[in-house]
């Protein structure tokens, strides 16, 4: 049979097959390492960890599980509105559950692409989900940002 | 004659148009507008305008010309540092010239992209070089970001 590759001299660019081969790529292969710190976590010693970490998102978890994101802009917007950063603890300005956008290592990057220009975040956990006592709790296993997409694009266009 | 489509069928991925595609766009089709301040802005008013305009990094100017460039991550490590932001000028804590990493509106997106992994930024000015008395200043005329990037992902993956 012949293949169908008529497309191809439509004088259209095939943009078709760069939507399938960016189809095709999951979260788990591009995925970062996450970092995260405790609720009781006072401010002061988050924004150290983030910048020991030189990240600019971290994960609050509660017992192991997901409880809450806070970016460099909430530790500014904080700071600037006069929060005591040596007392008050993160989980007192996080996002929180279940205001967090989250992705999994099987959904496609750009379903999480989609997701952090919809939500206007500059990166997304990646979570396990976990059933408990018919509760749902989310471990976090990972970390899909903006900076991981942008290495991602670097990367095709190297091909 | 027989159009060369051969790869197509060695089994291997099409990445090779992937990267064609990539290579065409430039700096121009995606780039955003960039927020400025002169060098004199003291840093809480440098600060507000971040909030007002939601970026993650602004440019200095002095003169009309790109003179710095400062981010919620430089601003946060000054707040840290103790620095008096109602009287520090943005001028004294910005990255500045020749160590500021800059793009045209004629590079291409992937060589964008490069300089922002390569040189762990968030945003890059897309500048016009233009010349007086001998010595070279830039104009900013946009801003390349990560956003802009995971956006153009988006796109291509949509396409």
């Amino acid at each position: 049979a012949r293949p169908k590759v008529g497309y191809l001299y439509s004088g259209n660019k095939p943009v078709n097959l760069i939507s399938e081969r960016i189809h095709s790529i999951k979260v788990k292969d591009i995925k970062g390492i996450p970092v995260v710190v405790e609720e009781q976590t006072t401010l002061y010693d988050a924004i150290v960890t983030l910048f020991l970490e030189d990240v600019g998102t971290m994960f609050i978890v509660s017992n192991g599980y997901l409880a809450g994101v806070v970016s460099r802009k909430d530790f500014l917007r904080n700071i600037m509105g006069g929060t005591d950063i040596n007392k008050v603890p993160v989980g007192l300005i996080m996002t929180r559950m279940p205001n967090i956008v989250m992705t999994y290592s099987d959904e496609t990057v750009l379903e999480a692409a989609i997701k952090i220009i919809e939500h206007e975040v500059d990166s997304l956990p990646v979570v396990e989900k976990v059933e408990t006592e018919g509760r749902e709790y989310y471990k976090v296993v990972g970390k899909v940002s903006k900076t991981n997409i942008t290495k991602l694009l670097v990367e095709l266009g190297r091909q």
